[in-house]
This record gives structure tokens, sequence and C-alpha cells, in this order.
């Protein structure tokens, strides 16, 4: 367990926002609430989750609901701390720590947030390694560990706890609905999970790999080379793309953010046409009509120039963006991995073939 | 406190049909129930407000939902009684007795099968005296008093509890959208009163009323007398209108059966149209155009032979029936209540007139 200082929270949300896979929300709204947090004089340790003892309880949270809402409600760090207490309250129980359900996107930093309110540590884990857009796209729900309870919070005085579900579908329909009714974002803390349950099933040192690679871009950005370049040395990722972008159409429906982006080639892709998915975060990918890329591959569209990440939310006509791919957590990519978040749990009719498959050789 | 015989509870199914005004559903779904658990030597006793203690924590319970729903998902007791145990579990605290938050219906009969299952006695009151769609329209929301927690049930294992809301409105918004979700009608244990709120806010001594009426309906049609004379003596009601169903249109939205239906008038209304407008309830009536009939006012839609009330989910073109208005309870006539429950409260643009307020003279 070591402190965290604010230099790496910083980095954290840079290389969070790329690990968002173009969800999650940016992580610079829950920055600007890390930085007050931290002028007040609080501060965040982080934990290995080799330090969690068998039967420690662990808050599992995240912000949860539609990108593009998440950009005009404003994130405040005593929603989510309310969201853990409220589970406290609930278990009749104290938790020893507290977790990300997702690396990706602003939820890298939410707990974060609840820490430093809550004066706990982080765990250095999450359960997607990205950004998923529902319940049941976790190592956690591959695991098949229960899926309840869940609370949820909205800063007007509305607490709800789904205290039992028969599936993680379920778990995903009931929190979804009540998270749409209150404004499509709402703070909640997820099924609790045991010490031994997170060194089993989380997606481990996650924090530490968010920080490095935040570490890596800005290095990067700072010496004048190519923060792209950066980013593939710094995950074995694999440059897919680059163009700008020529189209995109999105609607927050359900709760989340859909749509499409086409994109038109630059350079040794002068010519030819990159058209991507997303419901929150991206999901395929097809270069001229054929599929390239998909889920669980990671797929990150970055500023060309900067390497910084884009959300699906604030993607716009004209940006010059190159597409890259990084490797998918192993739990993904077993067949009941895949069965949770390959691409036809996201209604495309494909077998999932990853990007990395032939790239070995 | 004494001990309700089956044959009071089968009076109490018809009583609490006719005070339904059209929703609620069929209380006979929940009597099958209370005829099994008689049958197997479960007995339930009806315990008079008065005998409250003021600390004394009481369950409010209701069968949530769509009429039309409730035809095809059958009742049964053990869903109402986890609603009751799960609100004591997450109170931390046994309750002493149970309530409905509506007599009319078969959510007069919901307390008797939570109350068999858990052997705890009914309390006999209600918070609307009658029927009504939605969670604010209740004497308690009258009164003022604490909207949350609820709890709500299904059978497939799914359990949710609303722990805040900032008003009784979002309560309905909430409870209401985890209802539809679970497919529009769920058991369901709302917040709970101290005896001291029951004896305030409580409509009282409803169960009774109920039974009785339906007694009365019984002995009539047992003794071949007018039945539907018997229910107008019985509650001091009004003869509105006598016809036949000419059209009846209903649509299942966001969790309520809503609609319309049009009589053309016989014997001396022959010539005369009246056409009724509903939500689970028939909430306005008008007479060739005119609005003659509104809520809180009860409005009761009896076959005119046998006399038994018809839902909103089961008129059908060509029933003979007969208009009858009750008087509504006094909780919902001051400025106050008829926010709560006035015309306007469902969409029509009206100002109230009881249709018992020339009747007197």
């Amino acid at each position: 367990m070591r402190e965290i200082t604010l230099d790496e929270i910083e980095a954290l949300a840079v290389g969070a926002w790329v690990l968002g896979t173009g969800g999650g929300g940016s992580p610079y709204l829950g920055l600007l609430n890390m930085r007050r947090l931290y002028a007040d004089g609080r501060r965040v340790s982080l934990m290995d989750p080799d330090e969690l003892a068998d039967d420690d309880m662990v808050a599992v949270v995240s912000n949860m609901g539609a990108p593009l809402v998440g950009q005009e409600r404003l994130v405040d760090s005593a929603n989510i701390a309310r969201a853990v207490t409220l589970m406290e309250e609930y278990l009749g129980k104290p938790f020893r720590a507290i977790m990300s359900v997702e690396i990706g996107g602003n939820n890298g930093v939410q707990p974060f947030l609840a820490a430093a309110e809550l004066d706990r540590p982080v765990v250095d884990a999450d359960a997607m390694g990205r950004a998923y857009p529902e319940a049941q796209m976790t190592s956690f729900a591959v695991g098949d560990l229960k899926p309840w309870p869940l609370s949820l919070v909205d800063p007007r005085g509305i607490e709800g706890i789904v205290a039992k579900v028969p599936t993680w579908k379920w778990m995903e329909r009931l929190s979804r609905k009540m998270c749409v009714e209150v404004g499509s974002i709402a703070a909640t803390c997820k099924a609790p999970r045991t010490g031994a349950e997170v060194k089993r099933w989380g997606i481990l040192r996650t924090t530490t790999q968010a920080i490095k690679l935040g570490q890596a871009i800005r290095l990067a950005q700072k010496e004048h080379r190519d923060p792209v370049q950066a980013i593939l040395e710094s995950e074995k990722g694999l440059l897919l793309f680059r163009g700008k972008v020529a189209d995109i159409a999105r609607r927050t429906t359900e709760g989340f953010l859909r749509g499409t982006a086409k994109l038109d080639g630059l350079d040794e892709w002068r010519g030819q046409g990159f058209e991507l998915a997303f419901q929150n975060e991206w999901a395929v990918g097809w270069q001229d009509g054929v599929p390239r890329v998909m889920t669980p591959d990671l797929i990150c569209v970055l500023d060309t120039v900067s390497g910084e990440a884009i959300g699906t939310e604030t993607l716009r006509y004209g940006q010059r963006v190159t597409v890259v791919a990084l490797p998918a957590p192993s739990v993904f990519l077993s067949p009941r991995g895949l069965d949770f978040v390959g691409p036809r749990a996201f209604g495309y009719d494909l077998d999932f073939r990853s990007v990395f498959a032939g790239a070995a050789a």
C-alpha cells in the first residue's frame, strides 16, 4: 500500500481515458474533484490486491449512465461516497477498501473520489480492464459471482437498492431503468466483493497500468515524440487506421449513447474508409465494409496529434484521428467470456476474431 | 381484535370490487389464495386502529401494477408476504400488523394473504378508501408523511428497495419503473407507518365497510332484490346512468391500463350517452358530453342485473351496466386532497364538483 500523488492521478486520468475505448465518460470530470480534495489535504493510498485478506469486504463503485449526460451533470465526490455508505448501512458492515468496476474512462477515477471522502484505500484492480456499457459485462459475471445487491444514488435525495436478482442481466435491466428514471446518470455501488473474490476474479493491477500508460503519453508529449506510438508500445497495441471524421451519428436511448462514426483515410489509408459502431464504447470497426476489429479487443480512437483519447460523446466532424487496438484481458477470451462481451453480446452476428490473432507471427 | 371468517373474506372480495371503482384488479384472485389458506387451517384477525399503540409499526401492502396484467399473472400469497419480510429485514424490526394501501379491488384482500402467511393481524383501515393508480394518491401523502422506504418483490427472485426519495411523486416514478421492468405487476410493501400515523391519517374501518357492503350485495342477490339498490343504500350512493356498452378502448402503457368506455342509455336514459375515462380506475364520467362525475367521488360501473362490479380490464361490448357514484373520503375533499386526487391530478382541466354537492337538498 502506498500513497498516490496528485500527479499520478493526473496520469491515471490520461491513461483511463484511452482504456475507456470511447466510453466511460471523461475522467477529467472526476479529476477536477481530486484536485480539490488533494488541495484540501486529503490523500488516497493504492493497495495491491494481494494485501487484501480473503474475508475483507471491497466496495465496487461506478458512475453509471450515458456519457453524453455525464458531460452535462458534473461529478461530485459526495455522490459516489454516499453510494458506498448506503451499501454499508444496508449490509450492516464496513468496507475495507474501494475499487472500480471499470478502469476505463471516468470510472477509473471514481474510487479515488469515494476513497478520499471516506478515508479508505483503493484496490489496484477492476472488473473490465477497460470500459463496458452493461452490468453483466464484467469478470465477476464471467466468474459467476453473486450479482446483488446494488445501491444507487442521485444527488436530489433519491436512493435505491436492488436487493436481489436471479441473473446479472436482471441486475442490468433493473438498475438501468432506475438510472434512466433519475436522468440517465447515477452513482452506484455494485455487488460487494470479498478479498478472495477480487484476487480470483478481478482484473488485477489495472490502476497501475492506467497510471503508467498516462505517464508514457505525457512523457511523449513533453519530449515531442509521437504519443500514439507511446500508447502502442506501452500497451503492445496495433495501429489500425488513420483518417478524419466524415460522419458521426449518436442518440441517447435506454440509458446508453449509441451510434456510428465514419472515417475517411489519410496517409497510407487514403481512399479507404473505416466505420465504427458504439454503445457507450466502441464495439466493432469495419475497414471498407469488412469487420477489422471487435470487442473484447480494445478499440481506441485517438487524436492523431496529441494522442489524447476521444470519447463517443465528443468525437466531431473533421477531427484527425487514429484507430488503435489494444489486447483484451484474457478472462474475456474464453467461450464464456465471449458470451458476456463478444460481438454477439452487442447484437453483431460475428464470430470473434482477435486482431492480434495473426499479428504475433 | 376478532377472528375473521372465510365468509366475511368472501363478502370483503365482493365489496372491495365495488370500491375498486373499476381498478385495483379482481379481488377474486386473492380470494382463491384465502380459501386455500383457510383450508390449511390458517386464520386472520382484524384489529381496530384504536388497538394500535402509537409506536407500533404497521406494514402497508399492495400488489402494484396494471389490472390487465394482473389477470394473466396469478396472485400468490408468498409474494406479498415476502415484500413484508424484506421490509422487516431492511428496517431491522418487526411489524405489529398489516394493512392495505387501498381497500378497493384485489388490494382489499392482499393484507389478509400476508397476514395469513406471517400470523399477524390486519388493521381495519386503508389509505384511499377506494383504489387509485399512483403512489402519491393516498391520505398518507395528503398528510405529508414520509414517502420512503418501499420494498418490491417479483416471484422470479427479484427484490428491490426504494430507500429514499425527495417526494411522493418520485416514489411513484421510481417504483413504477421498477414495476414495469419486472412485467407491470409486483408485490410491494409501502413506507411503514406508526400506529399514531395510521390513527391520524389512515382512512379508518374501511375493511369493515367493504365486508358490510359485500354482505348487503350478497343478501340482496339471495333474496332476489335489486343489488344495485342495496349498494346505493349501504354506501349512500347515487344512481347516475343505466345503459349498455357501445365501445371500449384500452391500452397498457407506463405500467397503467388507460382508456375510455362509451355507453348507450337504456330505460329513462334511452337516447342519451355516457362516456367514462380511466387510468386503472374510472376517473371522469361525461353525460352527453357534459362532465357529470369525477374523482375523488367514487365512480362504479356495475352489472345491472347481478350488481357485481366490473373492472376497467373486463368491461366488454354489449354489457348492460349501471353507473353509480359513492361519496369520497373527506380527506380528499380539501384543497390539498384535491391536489393529489382531483381531476387535474389525472390531467383533466376540470374544477372538482362533487355529484353529491346538490344531492343533499
